[in-house]
């Protein structure tokens, strides 16, 4: 799952109908904005963890929920500024 | 979900059966050109929003629809150049 | 999907059983090799488009077929050097 | 799979109610953090293997699971420092 | 699918049951490690094709296999060193 900061929400009135009622946020993934579905409640500046793959359409609801990307918990204490581990690199 | 601006329609006449008579588009993500089923019937230059993942195919139509992105919106207001949040850097 | 340009078919004597006698093309996407399973009868240097994640599955003939990248279409005409609008940048 | 780094547990107390009480980790994955569900019993600084796509959900525990990346064993002996081979570049 | 290298067995002895007794490879993909299932019977600096997605289930044997990434064929002959077409720029 990614770790995202919630920036807005995102407003799509010309859309297919099976999105439903559910609202839709713009996330901050690293450097690129995206899309999810959002199944918690959240607001912006939260940081949230997403879900993506196929397992995004069950998060969102339903196994026929057309999400590649859905928040699904709020992370209660995060800090993106933490330092990563310097000793044992990257595989 | 990314966020995507559509170039043009894509024409491919020798092609599997199974896109049906469904349009074609051309879309950038990012700096990279991607080719997207219509789902909502946009037109060059909107933004939008393209599911993937196995959500596409549902997204296009039905389960079996061999599509991997699919517009599933168009976007009311969208500025690619708003300003990132500076603080709380990526995860 | 993907927008590839398909380089020269692939010979794997020792492979599963599952791909049967379809044929493998290696395809440029971007500047990067893959391998993906011909579905419309392709020969090099055509531009193709190929469609990736559980869709390479059925796209290439059954719901059990083992691909994750299938050629689905030839694109009539395409530009790879076609100039990319500069107002809009990314999301 | 991926070869991840184990970092510390992540405490999400608003979240789906799918998760259930599966402990969930914060993995490095070369530079990035991303968040997978613990199906082995981990601790810090354990090298992992991550596996992703749908074969996360069954791994977690069923099909129905939310999860897109799932730890799914220890590695025994690994030297992220190994030096990777220098003939033969990549594909 | 991915052209890959194998380079080394892995061992993990604490992993989740569904493996079975699968053998599992090191392979290089460009320049990152990544884990495979082993489908084939492969041995070091073998040039592989590895499937990834939902089909690396199926290909690893059943539907129910947790694998995201597994090795389907062994290519007879490659040049990873052969050059690439300069004219025609990416998508």
């Amino acid at each position: 799952m990614l770790i995202c900061k919630v920036l807005k929400p995102l407003v799509s009135t010309n859309r297919i109908p099976g999105f439903e009622h559910k609202h839709l946020q713009v996330v901050l993934d690293g450097s690129s904005k995206k899309v999810a579905v959002d199944a918690v409640g959240c607001k912006p500046d939260d940081w949230v963890i997403c879900v993506g793959s196929s397992a995004a359409r069950e998060a969102a609801g339903s196994k026929s929920y057309p999400s590649d990307l859905t928040i699904v918990g709020i992370i209660d204490h995060w800090d993106p500024d933490a330092p990563k581990p310097v000793s044992g690199g990257s595989a």
